[in-house]
């Protein structure tokens, strides 16, 4: 898998599965036709080794793997419903420990007003969480990553830059609190997709986990449209600038090409991005643009530059 | 999690996940209500170092992983719909192993006539997999733990003790490979389970994945009542029988107290036993009834004895 990398290891595994009369693999979750709507279902996992750091919590890794499902639930469109979890545990966990997890997951279950229904609990060597999201959507709600045309606008919820950053704060004497927050409590935007979804407005979606740019990329190969990214038009909090120059980091790396935020980058109608805007109390930013004809660029300090496709990826490296 | 067992601690997490409205935690799936009928939902775990012997293929662990997810599927009474999987892998894995593990999972998803929409692949130390399994079922006809009442009949399809003896059969030189099958290729019984639910005389259900003893007070201690079971009247194989000679084990370990058959174990009213073989077309075996008094016992040679509640669990030991 290490020459392969996590991307193509999935898009083959993706052609081995099947399409299951809704919509295939291939976006943030599946989608399965129950007649009036589609079921939703998505499943991700975190191993401890590579997801997560030794400051996090027992209840804030139950928290993530929750919160990581629930956003590809939203990325969708969809409303979460319910959630279970299969937890690989090394034989020497405390129970508390396992409890602990639970109860981040039924609090960010919670949150998003789905129901944490069940799951497996099994040894392993490495902790591994294998968390399934279930959520419904109404068939002419369903947000899907190929639907970005020309003349729409490019823009995302909340900031870019913040989880990264707030990895980068783990090594720093002085915490950086919000950071260290969005790294360690992701919070899903699932009021945010349901109105994206309900607005009609909305032409394609997913969310940035992998990152800005690699996400842009992807809205971009699975639309067959070429986007400008606007670098100053990108919400970035001030801890991404402190931190970035208290680890002498580029912060574009921590902005473009870092993942663990869990916004949601989407395409508008230009003509509704105001009424959409009013819907939403203003919590997203247009960042872009379809671009009618080359490559995906960023335009900074008046330049037009390539977006480099690359972001966080397992196994590579 | 060494001192409490793999039981404990899931009902322990039983009780912190809520219910969705539907059927709560601790049948086999849990069970969602979509107005006209449940959604029925299971995640399972196989860990390389508990579930996978090093003869199995990569097709034979990718069909293990769909097929225990089916199979609590089947023992709710419900049609399996879809099917997702969390993998993780250590990175030196060669992708056609991912590969295979894959195509496992395809053919047995359409063995049940699912579909295998997605997933999501990630690195672990140890091969971890977490398949969650998606059904539906009509509301009455969902079959639950808690059902069983005085004078109705114990039941199950199949046979037992066939995996456990071709676990054991993986260390002799002549094989079994009807016993190796069992153990490698388990067929969770989907068509069975949507008769069972369609007939309306069953009134509990489970499977025998923990073994057969074990699943017996599982379903006396769901519904509150007590069971007889008949030693002659259980299906053993011939397999059975010569592999416990052969490995100098007492039968009814492999029978009644280990693990790793699929059958379903159900209970059914009295006088609607004859109706349902022949809808069923004799496709189960009658071992025993509910008793009116006393704890739950096995009738051999004449003989009333208790029936020992214990079978293959993990992390104790």
């Amino acid at each position: 898998l290490m020459d392969v990398g996590e991307k193509a290891a999935v898009e083959d595994l993706v052609k081995l599965a099947g399409s299951c009369g809704g919509i295939g693999p291939g976006d943030d979750a599946a989608a399965v036709d129950l007649g009036d709507r589609y079921l939703v279902i998505t499943t991700d996992m975190i191993a401890k080794h590579t997801h997560v750091p030794e400051v996090m919590t027992a209840k804030q890794v139950g928290w993530t793997v929750a919160a990581v499902n629930y956003s590809d639930i939203a990325a969708m469109g969809a409303i979460p419903l319910c959630f279970v979890v299969s937890m690989g545990f090394p034989k020497e966990t405390e129970i508390s420990y396992v409890k602990d997890v639970a109860r981040g997951i039924k609090e960010c279950s919670e949150m998003v007003a789905a129901d944490y229904v069940g799951g497996d609990t099994k040894e392993c060597y490495e902790m591994a969480l294998a968390g399934t999201a279930i959520g419904t959507v109404r068939k002419d709600g369903i947000l899907l990553r190929s639907g970005a045309r020309n003349g729409d606008l490019l823009a995302m919820t909340g900031s870019a830059g913040l989880a990264a950053a707030g990895f980068e704060d783990l090594t720093l004497d002085i915490k950086h609190p919000k950071a260290r927050k969005a790294l360690l409590e992701p919070v899903p935007r699932v009021k945010e997709a349901s109105l994206l979804s309900a607005s009609g407005f909305v032409t394609s979606c997913m969310d940035t986990s992998d990152g800005l740019a690699a996400s842009i990329h992807e809205l971009s190969r699975s639309s067959g449209v070429n986007f400008l990214l606007n670098w100053d038009s990108i919400p970035i909090p001030s801890d991404v600038y402190e931190i970035s120059e208290l680890r002498l980091l580029q912060v574009e790396d921590l902005v473009l090409y870092s993942g663990g935020d869990y916004q949601l980058l989407f395409t508008v109608k230009r003509e509704s991005v105001e009424e959409l805007h009013q819907m939403m109390g203003k919590d997203f930013t247009v960042i872009g643009e379809v671009r009618e004809k080359g490559s995906n660029v960023i335009r900074r300090s008046g330049q037009l530059l390539p977006l480099e496709n690359k972001g966080f990826e397992h196994f590579k490296g």
